[in-house]
């Protein structure tokens, strides 16, 4: 059986900004942590609402009528099929629960697509 | 489209130790914030995997070969079979996720049972 997963840990390990590792699964689901600083890119998921808990920093989910500001230990769940874009004007730290198999760009593609990985 | 949730604010709503309020939902999973202190019930979910993830103080995971101690930004996940039994000496403040309709108490039922309840 696994170990327990410290967050603060884990993000040391990370060094790439936008591109999540994963570390640890929830039945189907893949628990990831990451690094954000500027904008990520305009996307939607149409098969899976999308979770977001700030660790560290503050993270802005720009939707397209309004924006959800987020410190830590604030949560945000974007719905399936709403666009958003993350940013953070500082680095943000950030723990992501999604479907295993969720691509971290939706619909979008592109160069921030990450391939997932196990931290 | 529901609002960002502050995990210590839902928190502060809280009034019985062990007993979940549920701040959201992620697709069919529920997001829920308790409050515990003191031994809860060795139990097991043999459905699903078990989520935990400590917001403030120490919570101790029991298992039946040994103990996961997680402190604030640790989390830990039981996978589904597994004997459990939390237990914090002082209160501590977790995240639960689980599929909705996953009882708290999973096999073993009794008084510390808490019917789904939304905060």
């Amino acid at each position: 059986m696994e170990d327990k997963v410290n967050l603060a840990e884990k993000l040391d390990q990370l060094e790439e900004r936008f591109s999540p590792g994963i570390v640890g699964y929830l039945n189907d689901y893949k628990l990831a942590v990451v690094k954000a600083r500027g904008e990520f890119v305009w996307h939607q998921h149409d098969e899976t609402d999308d979770f977001f808990l700030v660790i560290a920093g503050r993270l802005t989910i720009q939707l397209r009528d309004r924006s959800v500001e987020l410190g830590p230990g604030e949560l945000f769940v974007v719905p399936r099929g709403v666009e958003h874009c993350p940013k953070a004007d500082e680095e943000a730290h950030v723990l992501l629960i999604e479907p295993r198999g969720t691509p971290n760009t939706g619909d979008a593609g592109g160069e921030l697509t990450a391939e997932e990985r196990r931290l």
